[in-house]
């Protein structure tokens, strides 16, 4: 067996858990490297090496460094094509199109308003940071639309790039958990029929189950 | 020859400027179709089913509709793989991944901050908007964080993913354009050694000049 792939970096961050769903889903081993991002381990000039911006998560497997979660993620599905969930990067170009589609949506649409609230609403009570309500508000209006259109969409198709769960889906699952577990704002995906739906079959899959573990097992 | 791929929307747009400088780059015939957004053309039914958001760029080619510019350019490298500038997205997966990792970064950490500035300081003017002094500063500073980690990068490589200009560069050029050269912010980038070499290098290339001039015609 090779070396397992590292991934530098606390389970709790949002971004640290979408790639250990992705690593997870697609059966290959990982080792967990810990970063105390109290005592500033992520700005320490060596691990600036591997992640120049200071952020988690950073990954290596074998020479290859690598960091941004969503890249990390194309990168363990292709290079483990023929690991575990075959269908998490899509078998034809068509489908790896549609998938490429909504995980942008999910960074660029999803992820700004959702990360805010995340942080508003879960992170900064925990930190003893005053919240600031208009941000919330005017972040809860965006999220709303952008949910409006997961509506439709998930009312034509089970999940957001077609029919299986793909790194679509997944790239949801950490923003989208603070807001439905922690931040009492599960509402905004069981309110609406579809997108209910789809939050609960895919917070429901076993790979997520497991980062919530290990989450729960790091505080 | 098949038919040609369409765009829609205004290339002033940075969404829909990415999509036409890879579409050059890869030396890929397309059409382009006007959508007048000041007559809200990107909110009707017919535009809604190729892209939900409402928002520009939708591309099309043949039976298939994509949104998302960064999605679409990674689509396009795929697809016509054997056009035109061939390094665009690598040509093996460690230098795909490397790309990869940067197009995020651009997505993630250069496009938040510097679309602000470019809608503060470039758009808001033009549409007597109010700018937003602090707003400005804020992003400002975020930028400037965003450059300085680029300053280092580039001092190693030539270019962001490694020794040849790919969509991690192309990507950043919509923004940067506007800051340099409508926001009167060009010194964020001069003012820095590696960083200036790049946009210098990056700015001059025959594909983004061809974009600039359709900007300039379609105002």
């Amino acid at each position: 067996m090779a070396t397992p792939v590292k991934v530098h970096g606390p389970p709790l961050s949002t971004a640290v858990s979408r790639v250990l769903a992705c690593l997870i889903e697609k059966d290959v081993p990982f080792q967990h490297v810990p970063v105390n991002m109290a005592k500033g381990e992520h700005k320490s000039p060596d691990f600036l090496k591997i992640q120049p911006f200071g952020q988690v998560p950073a990954f290596q497997d074998e020479a290859i460094s690598l960091f941004e979660s969503r890249a990390i993620c194309r990168y363990v599905c292709e290079k483990y094509a023929e690991n575990g969930n075959k269908w998490l990067y899509g078998t034809n170009p068509l489908a790896k199109a549609s998938i490429d589609q909504w995980v942008e949506a999910e960074g660029q649409s999803f992820n700004p308003p959702s990360s805010v609230l995340v942080f508003q609403l879960a992170f900064a009570p925990r930190m003893n940071l005053k919240q600031d309500q208009s941000l919330i508000s005017q972040n809860e209006a965006k999220l709303e639309k952008v949910l409006e259109v997961y509506e439709k969409r998930l009312g034509e198709s089970r999940f957001l790039a077609g029919d299986d769960f793909s790194l679509a889906d997944l790239s949801h699952l950490p923003n989208a958990h603070y807001l439905a577990n922690v931040a009492d704002r599960g509402e905004m995906f069981t309110s609406k029929k579809n997108v209910g739906r789809w939050w609960g079959e895919i917070s429901s899959r076993d790979s997520w189950k497991k980062v919530v573990e290990m989450q729960k097992q790091s505080t």
